[in-house]
């Protein structure tokens, strides 16, 4: 049970530890992979290629600017490849964002929010398509859901207080 | 194995027709249900809680304007929700867009590109899923790449046919 | 007399914060929830179902990104709901508005303008909502309108020293 | 129990025939005005100074490109006004949106989506608040909620009829 | 010989200020007020009516936000008014440009850049106005445009120091 | 007294028109040319250059896509320059807007809104200009404001005919 | 002297047809090829790897929606890659043209206007990296561009007839 | 062997200075103006116009806000022009790349992305078009294209390193 995650650039590490946290809360094996759609297409290519044989079941692509790489990672594997837009330049992210979400019909991607909510998304949604198969992911996700329910019952507390000190 | 599609209304079923179409071609079941985020709550809710139990693993949500419905099936669900943006406002299903791509941290939302390529593309993604745990449609998926790499070559010919005869 | 806050995260209680400032300074009682459309959707659900029954007259809902809150809490009651987007991610607040302000026909949400002008206002709107009930909130207005129009003049005043000291 | 509805210039009148016919089916009684923000402005002031004594208790202002109607209306009377973008340049109603809803902070406007679904919610959103104060409104409210829920189980039903004819 | 120049609200008087140094630069004589569009609509009426008569020869409005004031000085003046949009918000000061510059036909606005640059332009554009009828503000621009090639070779010489020590 | 009209492109004409409809109705002089900023910029110099000599007291700038004209007008006259984008491209003229209004501090140009809108409120404020210095153009535009106030009070009674036929 | 273009669909074929008739024009050999980022990502790297080797010089790519095309085919290749975005989406080619033209530092890709008029630039543009090194085309770009400066010339000359017969 | 730069304030130096950067790294001689469309067209005009026959054989524009100056450039030489938009109001740099890509059919300008990548992006495509004709150059290239190849393998080793750090 391995999720494969690629960053176009050591810049976006700081997304993709966002991934890495969820994934080890969760419990799954993950592959990470610094490589870019545009300096190094082959490594990618052939990555992305190989990536089903070696056991990965979902990829993660994090990209900002023209955004190409979930959509090249996507052309050469039937492995689901979620993408997660970075806001790497003046425009926040809206670039990266339309690279990614209009993909034409074909070769799908599943398109996250912008940084950090879209990374940790990505995560869980892998973890979604991997508790398809295995049921113990399933359940951990359950937990989950109940987990960050109760925080919003603790932060609703939390703000009672604020009200009430007013 | 079975996918279910939500649609807000009954003016994005043209767009629905696009998701059938794939998923007869690649031998997937589905269940279709017309059911609004903010006119049948309940009935939206009802439907996303029980999914799962139903048999459905893979939800495709299709929707326009300030588009919930995806956002508010997935707060129902640990199923892997698919999204598609409809242009059904003057904006060109940016609002769309937005109302569902940018899910904060913790629900995840699939996004798929506005209209009928995101339509096409939500079910391949879907089959995509299913082939995680299911080999006859991973076997599938790659014949299916193997053809519109065929209707590529061929649309190739017919363009040398109109360069040539200029 | 009682106005319904809701807002979907911890993070938004400043802005929410604005609102009551107002609402304490027309003499308006409110009651003020954390629950998130998605995370906690019943718990927003059984808010907003028996909100009416509890005596609030109005809603306002703050919320960001994706933000459907506004249009869950809607879809749960009939009370006129006040929708404040925030700006949240790196796209300013148009993807909270958008989310907000584009409701498909039946069930409407008011928006607000981004951020704490809106919150400012939706306190004010609120109050505009009462009064046309009750006479005293309506009186209450009509002295803050003279009050925001004594203040620019006094700004004038201010404004003019600074000139003259060009 | 009258509502005022506002529109800059002859052409929006299709959009406010939206509104009329939601508040004839409510039994709402109403005042149509054609007069410009800019090209009457007197016009424009004097009908909002007058509004709330003339027994209306809610107003709705429609209009398109740089829309400055709303604000002017609500800068002259303390009744709650919705505004209504409409989509009448090139630019898809983006501007008379953003023209409406970003308001600063003091008199403000209650914005409703571009164009006709917009206008539907406008007046389902003025009978929201005139059902604060009158039960029968209220009753009603109740009663369209029950209908367009009725409405979406309909179009299912046709839906699943396309459905099994595929 | 004057120009009549108004703020929305005391925080852009920074940006009027930008205006202030061009137009004592050019010896154009000016008045200020602070006068809202929505807080004080009679002020901002009787200001604009009586701009002409008392001297006044063009109007230069700053303002952020859905950004009416120009639009409510041009209703009320046929002396030409250059409009300032500001950005006051998470948006950047395309919400005030489209308010600004969207104008229906009738009453015209003359748009500016947004912020300092715009209220630069502004007063230049100003006298460029006052320069069809007062030769003497004539000779003075073509003074400015001299002065302002000259600033651009200045420049290019610094430069050149600095491409040489690298 | 004469304005002159430039336009980069044949195609532009039917905005142009708009302009000289205007300028027939208030008895003002006028000069048209089609000249580029990119496709015949001597041409484009030269006119601008000696514009004023030739007895033109305000330019208005017709133009599409990146529209530079008016800029690269006003970079060669001290008159006053007048922008009206044209939605000439699949962008709506957002282009062509951004391409005008956003000119750097130095050098201003007035822009208007897009298309006939933004022709027909040039026309008028190139009027507005000239009522400046010639007495006679600001009786005229006197006029013509009670003209269109006429026009919305009989559009007004047109409207009630509908609203009562209903 | 020959310039590669490639297509990502049939459908992009009238839009290449623009480059052929200038290419024509200029007496530029061309090869063009349909070949898509995602359906045929090995034919497309294999094209443009050996794009040099077969005497191609510059390369046209011509893509819309998330348009990948260009950024992967420089990918390959040190040629110079000119992009052409295709409005083939709601979003009018906004989206195509960010995915084009944001590329990150290292491999670049130029991008042209979007639709017909960026594929007559591509073209001509083409030319003008040819005219670096074969003074025919170089020559050739003298004429062509007198031959738009006398269409300038002759289109005013239609205009002023128009003009005239008002 | 020349490069042309030209940047339309002082304030874009920081931007040239990374394509001068690249130029040295790669051996290509420059000549750098500072020189604005608006505020110098003349001298803007006789350095585009000469520039062919001083030896420079690709130029680079730099500019911000409404950004003429490579349309301007463009319009006076057949050499390719570059356009670096950069992001010099409040608006992100969105104003500068319109100005720049939409360029109507006749006058090419190749754009890049806004700000530092596209400087650096710019500064490589110049080589590129160098390369068509230099041997040198093209070799140059291929060597980069490794080295860029190198450090994406040097940065995953890196990246490497803090994955298992966790």
């Amino acid at each position: 049970m391995k999720i494969g995650i690629i960053i176009g650039s050591k810049s976006d590490f700081p997304v993709a530890k966002t991934v890495l946290d969820v994934l080890k809360e969760f419990g799954v094996g993950y592959e990470l992979i610094v490589s870019s759609a545009h300096r190094t297409p082959e490594r990618t290519s052939e990555w992305s290629k190989t990536a089903e044989e070696k056991g990965i079941e979902v990829i993660i692509a994090i990209a900002g600017a023209a955004a190409h790489l979930a959509g090249v990672v996507a052309s050469e594997t039937t492995l689901p490849v979620i993408a997660v837009p970075v806001a790497a330049t003046t425009l926040g992210g809206i670039d990266a964002l339309l690279s990614m979400v209009q993909m034409p019909g074909g070769i799908p991607v599943a398109t996250m929010a912008i940084g950090n909510a879209g990374a940790k998304n990505a995560a869980i949604f892998a973890c979604q398509i991997l508790a398809v198969k295995y049921p113990e992911i399933n359940e951990r996700l359950k937990k989950y859901r109940q987990e960050i329910k109760n925080k919003v019952v603790k932060d609703n507390e939390e703000v009672q207080k604020l009200v009430q000190s007013e």
